[in-house]
């Protein structure tokens, strides 16, 4: 690796995190697994300090461009020498195996937990993890309707300051034709054009608070009851000029005052146990209240769900308790829709949830990758990478491959099973289409690499007896199948992973 | 209804369109589905010239905010007194049912194919349809790749008139502070601004041919495969200076350059097909060549699939044939990796498929709506509105109610089926949480004006036997059914929807 990293730490190094980085790689699986349950009971709060923010890597390129690892954050370990490498192989691996698009910018937005272009492999990993939460809140007992609000606002009053605004060059354009105007002038032509100019939104939260009186009468006045959004936000971004893109989940929460903090409590544990669901590792991800002079106004309290990133954690979903201010700005003069039915006639408090999806697939690509050593050998090449992505979560269930036979009818045969899956909603992988000749080792290799559940070869046998054979990434073994059977072995694996 | 809309006509009256509307309403749905089958074997080009554009329609308002129905467009028959009625209370319809939100600028928004906020109803359908595309794509035996490109491009070259920019005030209020600066550098220093800034992407087609290269290196450089993704897009909204959000759909097809009308011959086929497998009567669906003078550069050739709206026809999907130029244009330099495999190389031409979201959805539910009028009498009141969206599409599958009985237990019981359907994903509207008494006549009306496909009550005969009633929407049918069959039953009911 022709790559060098100098780093230089903005604040005081831990030593307690040093150690992290060994359970990011080399994890056992299956004492993993088994620490599942336990682990999601375990109390949410994290027994290491929340530390993000404030650390800048500085990088000297050898060579060839580096991967970037900027990342101004606070209080963090900075990953030792071999993390780095590390990280930099991890990253690699992310665009080797079609979860990224290459390049160096693209690599940096990723790491820093923006969204970022991704490759087919990372775009149903967003899909499936998208779809995930949805289900896991439409189907909890909890009343949550989904909304879809629009990104662009007009009313610049609500807009803090620092969100940006979206112009078009040509109005401004207008205005400097215009010769006879003053320097004054052409200022305050182009500060009304800034104030006219609609803004992006920062976040999904005043959306739905804009919904809510009209899902209060839906749901007849009966509080608690939720509005869930997922959708592109616009955040200041480190460095560029260009804004950070973001996938946020949004789960905006009405409840009466009293029972407020409770929800946060309930919201909090739920979430912790969404996200440790899909875990291989689910220690790494954990819960911490934001201390006092972090809270942003006007949040009385406030919770995040931290990942232990190699080098360091950094917040996946945050939850705010914010009383009804924000709420009674916003429907000035309505007072009396915003109150519930009941006795109490109260104005509804207000839990926001709000979850960045990027560093979110970030996370658990990161927190399932595994790398096994060959016995005997110290070279890097020698060593075994796996993706061992949730069932539910891996974008790729089976990979289709032709082995020694009959090429023609082999990949008609590919084809046909192929599409049988597809028409079911399994992503297949159709390796059978690639031309050159690869060995199966070689093969298998690659597709553990890209997290892909199951590689099903066809060969001579199949034409016979329909028999193929079926590779388990997570286990390596090989079973013996007949074809008839792989669709429905696949659905009830998928489910029976989903459920356990 | 205290609303006058006066219409003036840009362009000639085309007297065919007249009935057009005839279909809009009361069409026979068993017809409709006959049909489905010989419509889309149907030539796909429009026996109804394509007129959209340059109408306008004025309007003057009486007591209370009309809905709009701003449409520049050409060639179109405006809609008479009576369709306008319609096509208002169709609006009405799409809000009382929780598909959009109120407001007169969401309703505008809607109508001119933008997304707007959408309610509950109107999210799920959004969902439904966007997964119905991706699976339609990604089950298909062509070679369809999905990606998931970033919004904001920094590549200003790139970035034609009139696009939109992302720019953050303060950077704006910096250069005006510095006193000292002439009118002209004000000027200057602004440009510079603007040009540096960050522009908000159009339609998804450049993202698409940026992962070009990476892609075909992927599918070892063998013709053809396409690049699917599913986005937000800002386009020059008409009247209002926010810039008009729109989801789009869009599919990049490379193939090589002898295949490359077969090609976009093929993919219309497909998506007027996929268009109509959900139309209640799938000949308000159409495809048409785009004329000469209305091509766009580079492209040779151009199709649009059309819907019949009561106002007119509009376009929901175009499909360019663009040549190879824009390939070359973005990987200047690079020709050999845009080169495929085989005996030509040659560069693959590039086919754009791109279809609007929120315009599809608005089709679907015009497309869906159907009155019937009570037999006897003249007042709208007695009009029963029927939503019959594809079963797929529906965003509510099925309702749960409380008939007569105790309503302690049977909440629970709603409670606890309410729980097994939706784990099933199964879209469940908790119609047992309402507390004040309605007739299950109200109910019903109510629930075939949201187009929930099944309604479901509870009784005291399920609490003694496990028996409950279900009604079809669409044949107004109650039958009886045993609880643990309404799971099943309701499966299969979508799935055979779906693979009719």
């Amino acid at each position: 690796m022709c790559l060098t990293l100098e780093i230089v730490v903005g604040a005081a190094v831990e030593g307690k995190l040093k150690a992290d980085f060994q359970s990011f790689v080399n994890v056992d699986s299956l004492s993993g697994r088994l620490n599942k349950s336990a682990a999601s009971h375990a109390s949410p709060t994290t027994m290491f300090p929340y530390c993000a923010r404030n650390f800048t890597l500085h990088r000297r390129t050898l060579l060839r461009p580096p991967l970037s690892l900027h990342h101004p954050r606070k209080r963090c370990s900075p990953p030792s020498g071999g993390q780095q490498d590390q990280v930099v192989s991890f990253l690699q691996l992310c665009v080797d195996s079609h979860y990224i698009s290459p390049g160096q910018r693209n690599i940096e937005l990723f790491q820093q937990g923006n969204s970022c272009s991704y490759g087919p492999l990372g775009m149903e990993l967003k899909r499936n993890l998208l779809s995930q939460w949805w289900h896991s809140l439409s189907s909890s007992p909890a009343q949550v309707f989904g909304i879809n609000t629009i990104n662009c606002s007009e009313d610049n009053a609500a807009s803090g300051q620092g969100r940006f605004r979206v112009v078009e060059p040509k109005d401004f354009e207008d205005v400097f034709k215009q010769e006879q105007l003053s320097k004054e002038k052409v200022i305050q032509k182009v500060r009304e054009l800034l104030q006219r100019s609609s803004s992006l939104r920062a976040s999904l939260f005043q959306g739905a608070l804009e919904e809510f009186v009209t899902v209060m009468e839906l749901v007849n006045r009966r509080l608690p009851f939720g509005l869930a959004e997922t959708g592109l936000c616009f955040q200041p971004s480190r460095g560029s000029g260009c804004p950070a893109e973001v996938t946020q989940t949004s789960l905006v929460w009405f409840c009466s005052p009293r029972t407020s903090s409770q929800w946060l409590h309930h919201w909090t544990r739920q979430r912790l146990k969404w996200w440790r669901k899909f875990a291989l590792s689910p220690s790494d991800f954990s819960s911490t209240e934001v201390a006092e002079e972090e809270l942003e106004e006007p949040a009385s309290h406030g919770v995040r769900i931290l990942y232990r990133f190699p080098w360091g954690q950094e917040p996946l979903e945050t939850l705010w308790m914010r009383g009804n201010s924000e709420l009674l700005q916003m429907h000035k003069g309505v007072r009396s829709k915003l109150q519930s039915r009941g006795g109490r006639k109260s104005i509804p408090h207000v839990i926001s949830v709000s979850g960045n999806v990027d560093r979110g697939m970030m996370a658990f690509l990161s927190n399932s990758l595994q790398q096994h050593k060959k016995d005997g050998s110290k070279q890097k090449l020698q060593q075994r990478k796996v993706l061992k992505l949730h069932p539910v979560l891996a974008p790729v269930k089976v990979a289709l491959e032709i082995g020694r036979g009959a090429t023609v009818e082999l990949r008609q045969v590919c084809e046909g099973l192929a599409l049988e899956l597809l028409e079911a909603e399994i992503s297949v992988w159709p390796g059978y289409l690639k031309t050159q000749p690869t060995s199966m080792e070689q093969l298998t290799a690659r597709y553990d690499e890209m997290g892909v559940l199951f590689t099903v070869v066809t060969s001579e046998n199949t034409l016979e007896s329909g028999l193929l054979q079926v590779r388990s990434r997570d286990t390596a073994i090989k079973e013996t199948m007949h074809i008839s059977e792989i669709k429905k072995f696949l659905l009830r694996y998928v489910s029976a992973a989903d459920n356990s």
